[in-house]
C-alpha cells in the first residue's frame, strides 16, 4: 500500500435529505469536492474570503438574469456590502428598471409560434416573457427621468455628457423599488458601469431623448474611474455572473497597470475551444496579467440561475 | 391593458439567504419558474407525481456517477423505494464495487502531467481519480464472486448462461457495503440491467474468468425481462441521468407495446443539435412512441452532480 | 404505402473525395440536408439570396476572429460588397489594427503554465497567442492617429465628440494594409460600430489619450445612424457570428421600426437553455419583431472558423 | 525584439474562394492552425500517419450516423482500407440496414407537433426522419437472416451462441447493397463489435426471433478478440465518432496490455467538466495507459457530421 496515496481526501458521497439546509448541501458539495459540486463549493471559498479580505468585489452582470428570477439576490449582496463595483450589459440594467416603474416579467405563456407571441405583442425570452406594455411602461417613466437628469447635469453649451456611472447613480436615485438593484447601487454608492449603454432599450431611449437634447456618454470617464477603482484596491476580486463585455471590462481594469485580481469566479456554460472571451479559462487570464499564479480562481459550469442561488447562499451561511 | 396578460404568473425572484433549506430553495425555484431553476422544480413535481401514482420508475444511469459522489443518493433512492428499475453502463456498477470492497475514490491530486499520474499509477476521471491498486482490490473480490456464481448457475454442459439483471443480482448478494446500490438493489429486488457489460472493467474481469470457464450473457432473457416490466406497469416513469445506452434502452422496453412512458425526466448537458440520442428532446420521443403527449416531461440542463441532489431532496421534502 | 411519404426528399449520404471543391462540397451538404450540413447549406441559400435580393447586409462580429484567422474573409466579403454594416466588439478592430501596424498573432507557443507565458510576455487565447510586442506597436501607430483625428475632428471648445464609425472610418484611413478590414471598410464605405468601445485595448489607448484632450464617444450618433441604415434598406439580412453585443445592436436597429430583417444566419456554440440572447433562437426573436414568420433564417451550430470559411466560399462558389 | 518570439509561425488567415479543393481547404486549416480549423488540419495529419504507419485503425462509431448522412463516408473508409476495426452502437446498424433493405431516411417533414408525426408514423431524429415502414421492412428481411444464421450457426443442444461480430459478418454477407457498411465490412473482413447489441431495433428484433429459438450473445468471446486484435497490431490507431460504448470499449481493448494506441482522434461536441468519458480529453486517457505521452491525438469540438467530411476527404487529398 502506498501511504503517500492514503493522503489524498476521498470523495465523499453527497448525502441529502428534504430537511437539509442549503448551508449543509454546499458542506457536502465541499466533502465531495469534484466535478461540478466541487467547484461550486470552491466558489463559495473564494467567495466568503474575497469578503473576509475586504477585497474590492468587480459583479460583472451578463444574459438575461432579471428575467431568470436572480434580481433579488443581486440587490441583496449589494445591500450586504458583497459587491462593490458593477459592470453590466444595458439588457440587464433595463429589465431590473422595468420592474422597478411597474413592469413585470412573466412565465407559462402558452403559444404554438413564435407569430402568435408577436400578435399579442408578448416578448419571448427563452420560457419568460414581457408584455409591449412592460417596454411602455418604461417609456413613461424613464423620459421625465432623462429630463431631469439632462437639466441637473448639462453643460454650459446645452450639452450632457454623462458616464455610465454617473447616468446609471442619478437613475437610481429616482426609483422607489427597494428590489431593484439599480436604486440599491445608489443607496449603497455601489458604481454601475454599463460599457455598451446603447446597446439596449434604456439606450435607444436615450437616443430618442438626444433627437431634441444633445447627449453624450463619457465613456473615456467611466474607463478612467473603473481603473482607479481597482488600482485603489488592496485586494480586487472578481465575480463574473457570464462573460460578454463585462468580463472583459472587468479585467481590463488592471490591464495597464502591475496589479492582478487577487480572486476570480466565473459562472458560465460557454465553451473553452472557440477561442472567445467568454468561455475562456481563467488560467488563461494569467498570461495577461490579469489574475496570478497566486489567484484564487474557480470556473463554474452551470446555468448562472441555478448555481448563483447555491454559491450565494452558502457564503452567506459561512459568514453567519 | 390586457387583461389576459394579467393571468400569466410572474417570473418571482429567487429569495436565498443561508438557513433555508432545500426544500424552500426549491420552493423558490418554483415560483421563479423559469430557465434551469424552473426546470428543476418541474422535475420535483414530476418526481413526486411518479412515486404519487405509484409508477414504475426505471432510473437510467450513464456518466462517472460514483466517482462524482452521486452513490449515496442513488442508494438512498432504492432503499426508499423511489425507483424501481435500473439500467446503467459498466462504469456505474465498476465504480460502485470499487468501493463496496475497500477501494475509493480520491481528489485533490497534484500532477503536472497525465504521464505523471501513470507514473505513480493514478487513473484520472476530470478531476477525480482512482488507484490502480483500487482495481487490483475489484480483482480480488470479483474472480471469487464470479467463481460462485458460476458454481452456483452453471448449466449441464458446463456452461454459464446469465442475464446481466441475474448476474447483478448475484453479485450484490455477496456485498456488505450498506452504501452500495448494488447491494440495495439486491435487497429491495431491484433489477440492475447493464446492457454493455462487456464494456467495462467488471466486463474484463468477467472475460478473464471466461478463459477457464465458459460463460455467455443471455442478452435476450434481460430484453425480455425489462420489456416485461414495462408492459406490466401500470405507469412507467423514466428517470436519465445522463444518455447513452441506459436512456436508449430504457425507452425502447415499450417500443414493441403499444403503452408509452407516462412521465420522463433527463438530465443532461448534451446538446440537441448533433441528432444523437443523449441530448435528444423528450418531445421528440413522441413520435416515436416512448412517450406521448399527455405524458408529464422535463430536461434539466445541468452537470448531473449539481442538479440531481436538488432534485432528490426537493422531492423527499415533498414527500414528508 | 403511403404516398404522402414517398414525396419527402431522402437524406443523400454525403460523399466526398479529395479532389472535389468546397462548391461541390456544399451541394453534398445541401443533398443531405440535415443536422449540420443542412444547416450550412441551407446558410449558403440565406445568405446568396441576401446578396441577389440586394439586402443590406449586417454582419455581427464577436469572439476572437482575428486571432482565430478569419481576417481575410471578413476583409473580401467587405471588398466583394457582401456585408455593408459591420457592428462588432472592441477586441475584434484591435486584433485586425494590431496586425496592421506590424503586429501578428501566432501559434505553437509551448509553454509549461500559463505563468511562464507571463514571464515571456505572451498573451494567449486558446491556442493562439500575441506578444505583448504587438499591443506595443500598435500603441506606437494609434496614438498619432489619435491625435491626428482629435486635430482633425475637435469642437471649438477642443473637445472631441465622435461616434465611432466616425473613428473607425479615420482610422481605417490612415491603414495601409489591404489585408485589415478596418481599411477595406473605410474603401468601400462600410460602417463599423463598436458598441462598447471602450471595452478593447483600442479603447484602453484612447483613454490614455483623453488624459491630455478631451475625448467623448457620440453613441447617441451611432445608434440614429444603425437605426438610418437599417430604415432605409429595401431589405435588410443579418449575418451574426457568434453573439454578444453585436447580435443585440444590430437587431435593435429595427426595433423602434415597423421593419423586421428579412433573413438571418447565425454561427454559435452557445446554448439556448440558458436565456441569455447570444445563444437564443431566431425564431425567439420573430416575438420581438426583429424578424418576421417569413423571414428566412438558420442558425448553425458550429466552431465559427471552422463554419464560416464553408459558408463563405459555398456562396462565392454560387454567385459564380 | 525578442528573436525567440519570431520563432514561432504566424496564424496566417484562411483565405477561401468558390473554387478551391477541399484539400486546399485543409491546407488553409493547417496554416491557420488555431481554433477548431487547426484541429481539423492535425485531425488528417495524424489520420494520414496512421495510414502511413500500417497502423490497425479502430474507428468508434455513436450518434446518429447514418440518419445524419455519413453511411457512405463510413463505407469509403472500409474499402480504402482506412479502416480496420469497427465498434459502434446497435443503432448505427441499424440504420445501415434499414437502407440496405429499402427503408430510407428523409426530411424536410412538415410537422406541428411531435404528436402528428406519431399519427403519421414517421420517427424523428432532429430533424432526420423515418417512416415505421421502413423498421417493418428491416423486420421483413432480417427474420429470415436470423434464421439462416441460427441454422448454420446453432451447437448441438439447438442453441445459438454467438459474438456480435460473427452475427454482424453473418449479416453483412447477407446483403447487396454496396453502399452498406455492414456490406463493405463483411466484403473487406473488417469486424463490427456492438458491445450493448441488445440496445437497438435490431436486438428487438432478436429478441423476438429468441422467443422461439435459444440465442445468446458471446459478449466475451467480443472481448477476447478485440483484445487480441489490439495486442496483435503493430500500432493502433483510435478514430472516435463520439463517445458512448464504442469509445470505452476502443480504449479498454489494451487496458489488459501494457501497449498503448499509439494515435487517437475524437470528433465530439460532448463536455469535459461532466466527467463522464464521452467528453474526457484524450490526455486523460494517458493517466490510464489507454495513449501515452508520446502517442499523437487530437480533439475536434464539432458536430462530427460536419468535420467527419472535412478531414476523410483531406486525408485522401494527402495520399494520392
Amino acid at each position: 500500500m502506498d501511504s503517500k496515496k492514503d493522503k489524498y481526501p476521498k470523495v465523499i458521497p453527497i448525502d441529502v435529505n428534504g430537511n437539509i439546509s442549503i448551508a449543509k448541501l454546499v458542506e457536502e458539495f465541499k466533502s465531495s469536492g469534484v466535478f461540478g459540486p466541487g467547484r461550486i463549493a470552491k466558489a463559495v471559498d473564494i467567495y466568503s474570503k474575497m469578503i473576509e479580505e475586504e477585497s474590492t468585489i468587480f459583479l460583472g452582470l451578463a444574459g438575461a438574469l432579471v428575467p431568470g428570477g436572480m434580481r433579488n439576490i443581486i440587490t441583496d449582496m449589494i445591500n450586504k456590502n458583497m459587491v462593490h463595483v458593477i459592470v453590466t450589459t444595458g439588457a440587464n440594467v433595463t429589465h431590473d428598471i422595468i420592474e422597478a416603474v411597474g413592469g413585470k416579467h412573466v412565465r407559462q405563456v402558452k403559444y404554438s409560434s413564435d407569430q402568435e407571441l408577436r400578435e399579442k405583442a408578448i416578448d419571448r425570452i427563452y420560457d419568460a416573457f414581457v408584455a409591449d406594455e412592460s417596454f411602455m411602461k418604461l417609456e413613461d417613466h424613464i423620459q421625465p427621468i432623462y429630463s431631469k437628469i439632462f437639466e441637473d447635469n448639462k453643460e454650459e453649451n446645452n450639452v450632457l455628457a454623462i458616464s455610465t456611472i454617473d447616468l446609471m447613480r442619478e437613475i437610481g436615485s429616482q426609483l422607489e423599488d427597494s428590489s431593484s438593484f439599480v436604486k440599491a447601487a445608489f443607496d449603497k454608492k455601489v458604481p454601475i458601469f454599463v460599457p455598451a449603454f446603447g446597446d439596449s432599450i434604456l439606450g435607444l431611449q436615450l437616443w430618442l431623448f438626444s433627437q431634441f437634447n444633445r447627449v453624450l456618454i463619457d465613456d473615456m470617464g467611466d474607463l478612467g474611474e473603473i481603473q482607479k477603482i481597482a488600482n485603489d484596491s488592496s485586494k480586487a476580486g472578481a465575480f463574473f455572473l457570464g462573460g460578454g463585455v463585462p468580463k472583459n471590462y472587468i479585467f481590463q481594469s488592471l490591464l495597464m497597470s502591475s496589479k492582478t485580481f487577487s480572486s476570480a469566479i466565473q459562472i458560465t456554460m460557454d465553451r473553452v475551444e472557440t477561442g472567445g472571451l467568454s468561455g475562456a479559462s481563467l488560467s488563461e487570464a494569467i498570461s495577461w496579467g490579469k489574475v496570478d499564479s497566486e489567484s484564487k480562481m474557480v470556473t463554474v459550469v452551470s446555468d448562472i440561475t441555478i448555481a448563483l442561488p447555491l454559491i450565494y447562499a452558502g457564503t452567506l451561511a459561512k459568514r453567519s
